[in-house]
């Protein structure tokens, strides 16, 4: 803890309001006197406190670096830096997407601190899968912000000078980076010290960890999140860090935001829709289970289908910068549709692989899914489980071949009448 | 010129002298009496101020960036600071590759000025080439140079917080890639205002830039150099930033150094030594032209093959990077052959593709090749570059079915027999 920076000190529900109280614009915002106003610490992440302040006239959110993985303690040390990377991320996500991601009210670079919009009555879309619950504008929502924090922050759109600074600026978020290059593309592949599973996974995990092919598949996938930075990812655009209503979504948490391929924040966002699609038959009763399974999949297939609309939309509208320039295709009377088409099928296929990748580290790696882990039922949870990595691995192996999100559903439908244990 | 950092002034052959004389270990390497040193102004290249300084002891060269592109002048102004990124190019080629580039004596950030090695009797590559010198230990030095740069650049080899905080250092150096994402990978492929061509290319020219299936690949392989920082590249590796003796071969001139594909100082170098190859014709007698052309396609092959040799010995003797890591493959008894055969192949189709694109460039853009701009009959020219240019198009078209070195070899054959003019 010696290197932390002067002045920090992680907050607390009796000294947030002091804290707060001296921001002339948050205080106004909260209204009335610091000291009435009622703090109450909500964290339930991985990582970080997180408190909601709340006044006469309003409420707002602070959430504030730990000098360490909350999940794990202090044995694993994780710098402050990473709320820098979380409010640089969130500025640039309003400008591509504006209105996707709660305001920011104020940033404290020294106290890792971020004072930014109460989303009320948002949930946590993760919790509202498991719940059964129903939100419209999903897809749509999701999908277009996927593609244009892609396509906007690529050398798609931006000059390529203030892309290669922005690059190396998110360059130095490497600790947040190495985790997901740890959790993510490697440990789940061998018996990782973190890692744990379902009991009744044991036959499933022995063959998927001995499947050299997939494992040097995900291997290339590494290769390609780790040095090719297209475009700035949210990094962890799961069903956990999407807030929504009946009718409104919300993208939060973009701390392991990062430059990287462009499938990444698609694949690992899908991966989580059919995540929660094959863990129905364990919170759904029998009458309402393929309905609400059938909207899962409507939603995943949607999510494409915005995805693809939108950074067609972009392609036609908003390619300014240096790849697949105006002056050489339509400056010259040629078609560049070729190109946009190709161009997606490459973000298909890597959105494929990532997606196969994060549906096997959610079940064998440290960080797991609720949907799954609030399964009591072991049995039942480890048949879920295991199409759910079945799929995961049918999908790193075969990720050229899986065309299209109709695809994509069908085998997830295959794969939901399937026993593998 | 008028952020020009304090302290900077080009540098004259009347004014060096008493520059480098304060320099205790460069004035010692030089010897007697500063007032009387040789000084010479040696810059034949695009951009730079060279000079040669000889005294009783011996000679070093001084290497001093203008703050434009010497070959255009002043109306195309160029950062001093890639005098920064060469610097600290050479370090790491000369950690990663020891003995291979000139060492550096002395480096000046403010003057934007290297003090470094004089290299001699070495020559140019490019020109001996033109006059038929051969170089013994060629294809090693340089398929070796090649795959240690890209291994020892990489996250197979580096830790990874030390790959990207490099990444980073050198996404800094963006008005050089903005040369090379401008004139190798776009002006070729319009009518750009500083390209210039041979007249009786141009039905074929004509023919390359309305192919819109090529230039849709081309625009591939830039986002791929633009944006997938996978180990530090030379970035100009061509046969004019070689330097040889009869048996000696160093590598110089890396300031268009930046993170990219591992494929792409490769596929230069395989262009460079094709142009070569095809531009013969013009430069042999008929007795001794089959021997020549024969002796560089040999190196050409064998550079390849030094490349994928070295490499594969990193593979097994280096892997410390967080890619295909041991404790995946050989630590579960499992094979990393498979994994290593992949990386190759795709290292390949990304040079066959980088490979074509340069040979395109140095006939269609702005900086042309000794070898074929040397050459005063212009039909005979014309058509030399024409079969250059078409063997190029057939690569970056087909670069997954060019299986090997050998396959390049027979395409080169069979298009040095064509006549497309």
């Amino acid at each position: 803890m010696s290197n932390l920076p002067a002045g920090y000190a992680p907050l607390t529900v009796e000294t947030l309001g002091a804290r707060l109280g001296g921001l002339k614009d948050v205080a106004s915002r909260i209204g009335g006197d610091p000291g009435t106003w009622d703090v109450r610490e909500v964290g339930d992440g991985n990582l970080n406190l997180v408190f909601i302040v709340s006044g006469p006239t309003g409420s707002v959110v602070v959430k504030q670096a730990l000098p360490y993985v909350r999940l794990v303690g202090d044995s694993w040390p994780l710098p402050l830096k990473r709320a820098f990377f979380e409010y640089h991320a969130l500025t640039r996500q309003a400008a591509r997407d504006p209105g996707v991601v709660p305001g920011v009210y104020h940033f404290d670079e020294a106290q890792a601190l971020i004072v930014m919009e109460f989303l009320t009555p948002h949930t946590i879309l993760r919790g509202r899968l498991i719940a059964g619950q129903k939100t419209g504008g999903l897809a749509d929502t999701l999908g277009r912000f996927a593609a244009r924090t892609a396509f906007r922050g690529s050398d798609l759109s931006l000059p390529t000078a203030e892309r290669k600074a922005d690059a190396a600026l998110f360059l130095a978020n490497v600790e947040l980076c190495d985790i997901t290059e740890g959790l993510v593309f490697t440990d789940p592949y061998f018996d990782a010290e973190r890692n744990h599973h379902t009991a009744g996974l044991n036959p499933v995990v022995a063959m998927l960890r001995s499947d050299v092919a997939m494992k040097t598949q995900v291997q290339h996938m590494l290769t390609r999140f780790a040095s090719n930075g297209e475009t700035m990812l949210h990094g962890d655009l799961h069903t956990g860090s999407v807030m929504c209503t009946g009718d409104d979504v919300k993208v939060i948490d973009p701390e392991f935001a990062c430059y990287g391929p462009m499938g990444f924040d698609l694949g690992m966002m899908l991966a989580n829709f059919l995540m929660a699609y094959f863990s129905q038959p364990a919170h759904r009763s029998a009458s309402d289970l393929k309905d609400f399974q059938d909207w899962i999949l409507l939603v995943t297939q949607d999510i494409c289908a915005a995805y693809t609309d939108e950074f067609t939309r972009l392609w036609h509208d908003e390619r300014t910068g240096i790849l697949y320039p105006r002056s050489l295709f339509e400056d010259q009377g040629h078609s560049s549709e070729a190109a946009l088409t190709q161009k997606l099928a490459a973000i298909w296929q890597d959105a494929m692989g990532f997606c196969g990748i994060e549906m096997h580290r959610r079940v064998l790696s440290l960080a797991h899914n609720a949907e799954f882990e609030t399964i009591e039922d072991e049995t039942l949870r480890a048949g879920l489980e295991a199409r759910n990595l079945m799929m995961g691995r049918d999908l790193i192996l075969n990720r050229a071949d899986t065309a299209d999100a109709g695809a994509l559903i069908a085998l997830a439908q295959s794969y939901n009448e399937r026993d593998f244990t």
